[in-house]
């Protein structure tokens, strides 16, 4: 770099850090410190190394620009006011204000942003999906810049990343690792040890460069290096000083997410040489078109046939997923991902069919999401599968997704007690309470392979968290091959205006339904069956049509804990509503399990035929 | 090691691996080739290391084993028939059978296994804890030896650990690593590529040791060198076959989680050499008492003093929770975690009062809830603290520490929209849903510091997985300070035999509810107020008066998505309740919120007081 070059990027610098300063203190509330120690880094980047189109941010070509460290907020939103697509207004007035875009951490809500941070951890992972987007199915160079904090490199998410960036050779990305030695309660664990952070970043595959994150030079160096043709991700290592400009909070501890009072403030702009307005043109990206079929063009779908099987026959709704992930897989922005155990969720039908875009994780659910969110949010299609119990390893990373509001499909195998010997560790029990609460999120749960294959295609269009529960056990195939599942429908696959009592149940339990009707029949207990397919969002009028002819008497039952499951997703949809007031047998999964058959276990779970009668009987009986 | 040793330890391997091949043959599931990879490992260890009082389980100076590769349980069952405590009958036939101890995959049903493993990469953060308890708490020499698989080095949970491990000085504590090269579905992503192993370890702060896997002799240097005086865990990192010892499956794919067929069994069995009844002892533990107060010996019980506050005073329930944590601290079984925000969940005043009990996890949540639950399996009193959101990160911890059935409390800060400024990804909204789904959970959320305080004294002695939510804000204390608050129970605030509809809230929510309640009695409405501080178990008989006396007209509002929270534990309690039937209205998150004020937040999320109002006006009305 020139000097001239140097001494703009220095300018910039000061720039970006006094309008960290600027906004919040006027909010009240942030993390200057914390955007101050990588003002030299994102300086350099701006002015040197991103190639960006900011009119069009939607451009497959860009550069992905991926705060992990999102507390960082105000430093992003001064490089958006720095590149012209923020006003001084819009960042004095707005930052973390009700109804503003600039909220306390980014999110997707505004254009630049791919995905929501600030849960630490997650950027660099989805980063990776991202990474993996551009290099395997986009096939265009841009490059992935994430900054990272140095305390989010104790989340082991971190690792998993760095490792799988390192595995899928991924080049195109650079983690910035912002090494200003501050938590938020203290000193990091590595304070300032360079050489450790170096020597994990190259035992987990990757190029360590460590830097003075304070020299333009030096960064540039970096940058040029990080971004050059690697076969792995580089790690730029930057030695910064946490508040770094203003001698009063530089390096000390007490000033993490602190904003600086108004007088501190003025001192400060003061002292980094005072407002400015620098505006600065980055890099346009080289042209070039997306090899991969993502956005709204579904090439392919035409070419989509979906198996089918006949009524009767014995077939694993994981079986179904894997046949009709592999089919769907004929649409060019489909994608599945999968945690090791493919040949199990049968996700490996996919690579057999389409190994092109099947990517494996391995045992490392974090970035199994993390991926999928990142390839989301280039355009495709993600399809995500292991066990369902193992889902809960990535809860806070589904959690982020919500917020992100980017569409990815988790399917979850080997639901409930219903997988048997294996034991609880693998029984997922709690997944249907857990994914519910998710914001904008769908919960399916088939029954059979017919309705596990519809609801596989209409996954792949359907907006928001899309979540299918599938059974580890063959099971009867109920419907016919042209029978449609809307989301948010249910199937009466029993009815009569005179029936007494609804048996409502998925997955599993639709077959004890089944099962349990056979014997009420037997006794002339008209019985309604209810396949509850979509557990959220739920079919409330199917729901009212039951209470209203059989009085309010439900029988739930279901293969998961007692607490907000399919049971709770009934009973809030009927909480207000004008119907009998439903009298809920709810059967699910009481105590502990452990090994048995699937059998054994759903009788001791209290959730088979005979429970399903018992209940019947009583709520006819009360 | 003599000749005559390593025969002895060739010959306990080979009742090893057949043991293994019988019992999940027998049972027609389990993993017999993981087993055997680890069978001259185990002999080993077995023979020369272990410290272990067989017939004393209980006792403190005894060693740990931990099965880190929970799917090895054949080999585990097998190790504990050759010291005499299973008897071949049970292995055989019992193993992964309905009724019996000897599950898929290990439990602490078993007097011998300190924590469930089954969910890979949670047996070595659970040792961390041990290790933890062994060196800072107990003072004893114990050793704890966590056998792990090569596949769950793709955890980044493991990488945790081994940070951890470093960073305490955890010269206690041993992994071994069982590099058999294959996973699941194929070869893992490292294979034996050892040295990058060594690399990783080295690192992260650990001693790695590399060695042939079936070499008793190189096992033995190996174990010796680990066992000694280190500062820092070794890790063992062993090359090994999967199958090893019976030709037809040794480093063959397609072999994981297959029981042997009979025919196949029975030509493995004579290739090993056959059926064998080597019984032997293990070295015992030198004596010695714990220096900390674990069991059940509650130490300092009668110093404790909780603190108190005024009624009307303004105080967070965070803030109550730190003073009150610090003030039962006297107690020497009480140990506190936090996850790098102690200055936010006030974790840091036990820090200050008790440092000897006080342990920084830094940002690694699933390390965090992991160390507790070590430390509960070491009988200790742990209470872990981060943001109510980021403990989602550990759920699958959370999830495997229900199966543990250990004691640990979790106490998550900054719960819900009511947090302000920092926007969604700071909010806890599922948290309720999350937690009441885990297995043997208790869910806690105090409105004011007198009822935090109680509840924390609770917690410390209530069994399994106590969940306490805390709020940013200060709000009024509602209560005198010898109030007590039973956990399974409510407070109704405001009562009267004639109340035409109650309001049900906790947390921040339940003053939203005093006061439009205010602003309905103004209105002539007589209201009902109801602090749901127990979230699981609810307080069915309040609930059941409140419909009695309201002709079922409840509005529930709670600081969390619609969905498996406070609404639906309410709804649960009554679904089957014979009360006037509930009509709910149901006041919950609606959106994804964003920043803004408090006030703004709890408005536009539709759950404050004008809302309340407005829902129960219209409950009124219809």
């Amino acid at each position: 770099m020139t000097e001239d070059q140097l001494d703009a990027a220095r300018q910039l610098a000061r720039q970006l850090r006094v309008d960290s300063i600027r906004c919040s203190t006027q909010a009240e509330s942030g993390h200057p410190t914390s955007s101050m120690s990588a003002a030299d880094l994102m300086a350099v980047l701006l002015l040197r190394h991103l190639r960006y189109d900011w009119d069009r941010p939607d451009l497959p070509t860009n550069d992905h620009v991926v705060f992990s460290k999102g507390h960082a907020s105000p430093l992003l939103y001064a490089m958006f006011r720095a590149v012209g697509v923020v006003t001084e207004e819009e960042l004095l007035k707005t930052y973390r204000q009700l109804g503003g875009r600039l909220q306390g951490h980014p999110t997707p809500v505004l254009p630049w942003v791919d995905v929501a941070t600030g849960s630490l951890g997650q950027g660099l992972p989805d980063a990776v999906g991202i990474a993996i987007a551009g290099k395997y199915l986009d096939k265009l160079p841009f490059h992935v810049w994430v900054l990272c904090g140095d305390s989010e490199m104790s989340e082991g998410s971190m690792w998993e990343a760095l490792d799988k960036g390192g595995y899928y050779g991924l080049g195109n990305l650079t983690a910035i690792v912002d090494v200003n030695r501050l938590g938020q309660r203290g000193p990091t664990e590595l304070q300032w040890d360079m050489d450790r952070y170096a020597a994990r970043v190259e035992a987990f595959g990757c190029r360590p460069i460590v830097i003075d994150g304070h020299d333009p030079g030096a960064i540039d160096r970096a940058l040029t290096e990080a971004g050059g043709d690697g076969d792995r991700p580089a790690v730029v290592l930057a030695r910064t000083l946490k508040g770094k400009g203003v001698a009063e909070v530089e390096d000390k501890e007490g000033w993490h997410g602190k904003p600086f009072p108004p007088d501190l403030a003025e001192r400060a702009i003061a002292e980094l040489g005072g407002t400015s307005d620098i505006l600065i043109a980055t890099r346009l990206p080289e042209p070039g078109r997306p090899a991969g079929s993502n956005g709204s063009a579904k090439d392919g779908d035409a070419q989509v046939t979906l198996p089918t099987w006949e009524r009767g026959e014995k077939v694993a709704t994981r079986r179904a997923y894997g046949d009709t992930l592999a089919a769907l897989a004929a649409r060019g922005d489909v994608v599945a991902l999968d945690g090791e155990v493919g040949n199990s969720t049968y996700a490996e039908e996919v690579k057999k069919a389409h190994p092109e875009r099947f990517f494996e994780m391995f045992i490392a659910e974090q970035q199994l999401v993390a991926a999928a969110v990142g390839l989301a949010a280039r355009g495709y299609t993600p399809f995500a599968s292991t066990f369902a119990a193992f889902f809960s390893r990535a809860y806070d990373f589904v959690r982020m997704a919500g917020i992100s509001q980017v569409d990815i499909r988790l399917v979850g195998s080997h639901a409930g007690v219903e997988i048997g010997a294996d034991g609880p560790s693998q029984m997922a029990l709690e997944d249907l309470a857990a994914m519910r609460a998710v914001h904008g999120s769908v919960v399916l749960y088939p029954s059979d392979a017919t309705s596990t294959a519809q609801l596989v295609r209409l996954a792949a269009d359907t907006p928001g968290i899309v979540y299918l529960r599938t059974t580890r056990g063959a099971y009867r195939v109920l419907y016919a091959a042209d029978e449609p599942f809307p989301i948010g429908g249910a199937k009466v696959l029993r009815a009569g205006d005179r029936d007494a009592v609804a048996l409502i149940g998925a997955g599993v339990t639709l077959h004890e339904c089944l099962a349990a009707a056979d014997d009420l029949d037997d006794e002339g207990v008209r019985t309604r069956v209810i396949d509850l397919y979509s557990v959220k969002p739920v079919d409330r009028e199917a729901l009212v049509d039951a209470c209203n002819v059989t009085g309010g008497r439900l029988v739930v039952v279901e293969d998961h804990y007692p607490q907000g499951g399919m049971g709770a997703a009934v009973m809030e949809a009927l909480a207000a509503a004008p119907v009998p007031p439903p009298r809920v047998a709810h059967l699910a999964v009481q105590g502990l399990p452990t090994s048995g058959t699937t059998t054994e276990l759903l009788d001791a779970a209290g959730i088979s035929a005979r429970h399903i009668v018992d209940a019947a009987r009583k709520l006819l009986a009360g």
